[in-house]
Formats: structure tokens, sequence, C-alpha cells
């Protein structure tokens, strides 16, 4: 298996981008291309003291980086000798099985969709994180990679999702949750109610797990496994969890740090802090597929240090393994509407 | 001053309604309107042991009840004779000074346009709760009322939200965020595109201090006083907000009700637990203002107790003397737009 790595990619690049590739080869066995400047990503794997892991480690150098602040079409048009662009081509042409980015979300987007191409009859690629619940994890599927869908849209991430949750998440049959203001059919937007009618008759034909229309609140108690929105309000979600969980954590924080005695209350509930962090942490989950493009490709968070990275590196690998593609291709039959608005 | 209370709206009704009625005739020296089933509110009274406190409050009697399943124009056709009907009227008529509700949330608003009616100009109400943050709390502007919006209808919820967070949360020059994806200008829809415009002009001509766009992860540390969004988004974070909260504190209970060791822990930090609570406590900010109607309408927790049911009144009583109806009428002319997308 080998792994393409846009090596100048993110907050700690390529610093943990290199290091996490150099963790993947030695756990998990894999080959990396890692692509970008080829001094700076070399002095980091001298660094790192790669050692036999350079054996598996290809570099392919590219000058151009894409930064945060650069636009999302940057990398098909002033920056397409990036790192990235170059990275996205190599899988396109099949030089690779899967990649990994920790760079621009926007830019991979765009990258993913003109250098690799969607899976025919899938009209938007979704991105896809793990959010972490009660029950493990739910997949939040869009997260930012449409802020304006169609009901087809959501149909199709509702079938990804599920395949994916399925495959990856271990859940049998994947509970898909339309996220709504309210329980009832009749809740949210036109657009909403006619999703909603689309999934109630995919489930009817027992294709797709629907359980109805969910809400905020029942998201973290693991409701759902796959959370069904369209990408702006699924940016709200996922930022807000994180946000509160933050906010938390920090005065969970500041409470035991106050004084002698409430040190020893954390002493005292050590382990049970250590495994609700473990639980909530995004260094476990690694990182968010793009699902609908047509090979693997993973957007691992920004702020990713070499342990994330692996991770992320590690579900690129279970994701070209899974099946997952071929699924979405075989029943994209089912997921496309007729230009009338009833389905083929 | 007198407040004109749905004595049979909310999940506890009339039991919470006619204690938290009691508890603000003792403690805040109103007088109150009791509307809904003169029987039942009369034992209630009894069984609360109301004694002097029964002297400040009158009972009108209503037949009919609207429930959570009810549709919200129940409240104006087949349930027209409803508590909530007959105390929107009363009010509308100048019979009180404010009206609280923990009713049926999407009647509250139709039935408080059609019997209250709008402030001239303002073309919807919103409704506003208060979220408590790091730095005390901010108010969510618009929260369900209104699920697809026009910049307009945002610009009129900015100004509102203002004028509410100044005279109610005390802050001096209230800072406007506009919940986004993202923190750039370009970011979300064309809507909001739109929207960040008429902001700026506003702000730039000095009558609101927006501070631009905010994402769901800074709402917990209080980087804004009003969070600006459409009503469906508004519910999904309020919703998440308090679903990660309510999971979060429900782990904290698990992780200290372990075993001895862990019980003891609780001890030692029980002070700082107490302070966390009360900071995040829903129950101490009240209700939600539903800014824009003419007179003031507080909504009340579906699920408030005695006490929280009078937090809602207090805040309806203070919301009745702060002028903020009165401010929001004189600025009208700044927040109405021409027929041609010019403002006024």
């Amino acid at each position: 298996m080998k792994i393409i790595i846009d090596a100048m990619g993110g907050d700690n690049a390529p610093q943990s981008t290199v290091e996490g590739a150099v963790l993947a080869v030695r756990e998990l066995g894999v080959q990396a291309t890692l692509v970008g400047r080829e001094q700076e990503i070399r002095a980091c794997l001298e660094a790192a003291q790669a050692g036999d892991a350079a054996n598996s480690i290809q570099v392919v150098h590219a000058e151009q980086t894409i930064d945060m602040c650069d636009s999302a079409t940057s990398v098909t048009k002033e920056k397409k000798d990036s790192s990235l662009a170059a990275a996205l081509r190599m899988l396109g042409a099949g030089e690779g099985d899967a990649l990994v980015s920790s760079g621009n979300t926007g830019a991979l987007l765009v990258g993913s969709t003109m250098y690799v191409k969607r899976i025919r009859g899938v009209r938007r690629a979704a991105l896809a994180p793990v959010l972490p619940t009660d029950k493990g994890g739910a997949l939040l599927i869009d997260c930012g990679a449409n802020v304006e869908c169609t009901p087809e849209y959501l149909l199709q991430f509702a079938y990804m999702g599920s395949f994916y949750a399925q495959k990856q998440l271990g859940a049998a049959k994947p509970k898909v949750g339309l996220l709504n203001n309210g329980a009832e059919a009749s809740k949210g937007t036109p657009m909403l109610r006619e999703t909603y009618e689309l999934l109630q008759e995919a489930a009817q034909a027992g294709r797709l797990n629907f359980i109805g229309n969910i809400e905020g609140r029942d998201v973290p108690f693991g409701a759902a496994d796959v959370i069904l929105c369209d990408g702006f309000v699924g940016n709200v979600l996922l930022k807000t969890y994180e946000g509160v969980g933050m906010y938390f954590a920090g005065e969970m924080k500041k409470m035991f740090m106050r004084n002698l005695g409430t040190k020893m209350a954390a002493l005292l509930v050590k382990d049970g802090l250590r495994a609700f962090k473990k639980k909530m942490d995004y260094k476990e989950v690694g990182g968010a597929p793009l699902l609908g493009i047509s090979k693997p490709v993973i957007k691992a968070h920004g702020s990713s240090d070499p342990r994330a990275f692996k991770s992320a590196v590690r579900q690129a690998v279970q994701y070209a393994e899974s099946g997952i593609i071929a699924s979405i291709s075989d029943n994209v039959g089912h997921m496309t509407l007729a230009a009338d608005g009833e389905k083929n």
C-alpha cells in the first residue's frame, strides 16, 4: 500500500507530516510518498532519525506551497505546481493508493474534484469527519464542502455516509439522522422536507436505515451513526461541539488546579478523566474522508501532531482497503434523481 | 406592573406556572393575571398556600389549552379560545404590561404577531435566548422563529439584539458577531455575504458594533454579545450547546460517582463544581424575549420549574422597564431597506 502525502500542508508542516509518515511506515508497514520541498523534507527525515524507515519513503519535489490564506481555486491556477496539486495529480494517475493532507481544506476539495475526479454519478464530494460520541463516533456529512445543498446532494451523502459508517465505524445498519430543528417530518426548510421524503423512500426500499430528523442535542449521546446536513450547518455543529468541549475541559482543568485539595481530587479521578479524554480525543480519530471522490482522500486536522497525522494515514489505509468507493459506485443508480425530480 | 401569565403552557402546567407566579408576586412585588382553566388554577393556588399573595393575583378563565403537538396556527384558528390566545389578546388590549408563557413556541410566535402585532417597520419577530458563556451571557438571535431569513431580517435582528444586550445584559457597546463557517468576509451563503455588507455599513455609520464573522467555537468563550444567525442555524447551535453541556455534565457525574475515592474527590472540588454549574444554569437566565413584538413577550423554557418561571417573570418586568421596544421603534428607519435593496 502506497500513501501519497502532501508534506507541506498544515500548521506544523513539514515537520509533523514527515514525522507522522515515519511513524506510519514503522507501525503500519506502508510505503509513503512525501510531496513538497525536497531539501526541507530531507532535513526533517534526518532530524526524525528515520533510519530504515527511509527506505520505504520516496520524496517528490514540488516548489510551491498552498497556505491557509490561499483561495481554494489556487490549486488549479496560480499554485498548480504546489505540493497539494502535485500529490493529487499523482493519486489521479494511479501512482499511489490514497492521499493524506493537513492543508487548506477548500483547495483540497477543489483539487480532488479537478485532478482525481468524482465517482461517476456523484454530484458533489462531501467532507465527513467522525464526531466523538457516547457510542464511539458518528459521521458528520457534510461538514463544509457544500455550503448550499439540494435534496439530491443530501440523498447521496446519506448513502455515502452509510457505506463509510458500516465499513469503517462498524455500524451494521448505520442509523441515518437528518439534522433539523425538530423531530417532526414537517420541520425545517422546503429543501429539508424534500430530503426527508427521499430518505423515507430509500428506507422503505430497504436501502437506508433512516431514523428521521434528529436535533443537535441528540448528537453527543450517539442517537445516529450518520448525521446528515448541508456543509454550512455541519460546520456550525462541528465547531460548536469542539468549542463547548474545549470550554468545559478548560473549566474542569481550572477547577482541579485551584489548590492542594482540588489537585488531590484530580488524582482521585485520574482514571476516569483519562478515559473521558481519550473518548473525546480527535487525535485518536484521525481525519475526515472526502466522500464521493473516486480514490481515497483524507483531510487530516490542520494542527495534527505526528501521532494524529499517523492516525490519518491509518485511516487512509483502511479506507483504501474497505471497498467503500466500489460500494458507492455500484449503488449510484439509487442515488441520482432524473431531471424532473423523480428517481431513476 | 402587571404580568399576564399563560398558566396552562409548559410541561408542568399549571402547577409550575402558578407556583412561579406566587413566588414572583412575593419576591418581585408584581401583580399577576393567570389565564387558563380557573378551577385548576385555583386548586394550584390553594396547594401553593398563596396566602396574601393571592390578593395580587387575578384569574381569567380560558377553557382551551394549546399542547406541544398543536400546530402554530392553532392559536388563531381552532384554539383561539385557548389560555395563550386569551392572554395575548389581553396584552394587545393593554390589560397588562408584559406576558410570559412556557408553552408551544410556534403558537406563541404566531399569536404574538397576530394579537399583539410587531413594531411598525419590523419585518419579523425573533426569538432570542441568552446563552451562558464565559463572559456571562450572549444573546442568540434568531433561534427558531424564522427558518429562512433575508439580509434585511438579519440586519433588524442585529439592531434589536444590540438594544437588548445593552439594556438587559449590561454590554455598553454590544459586540455583534455574524455566525458563519469561517472568519473571512467571503464566507457563507450569498445571503450571509449580503448581510455582512449591511452590518459593515451600519458599523461605519457608528450604529452597530459589528465585529465580523464568528464561528461556533468562539461562542462559549464569549467572543460576541449578540450572535446573529437565521432561526434554523440558531436552533442547531442552541441544541448542540445544550446537548454537549448535558453530556459533559453527565459524564462528570458518572466519573465522580464511581467509588469512595472519586466521591471524596467530588467533595474536594464542590465549590468549583457549584460555581460552574451556576454559571451554566439556564434556570438563572429565565426565558427568551420575542424581539420585534410591540409589547414585552417572554418565552420561558418548557420544562421550567417554579424558580425558573419566576426568573422569566423577573426578566419580563425588566424588559418592560427597559425602554428597549421604544429604542427599536425609534431606530426602525435605519433597519429597513427600500424595495430596490438600498437603505432608506
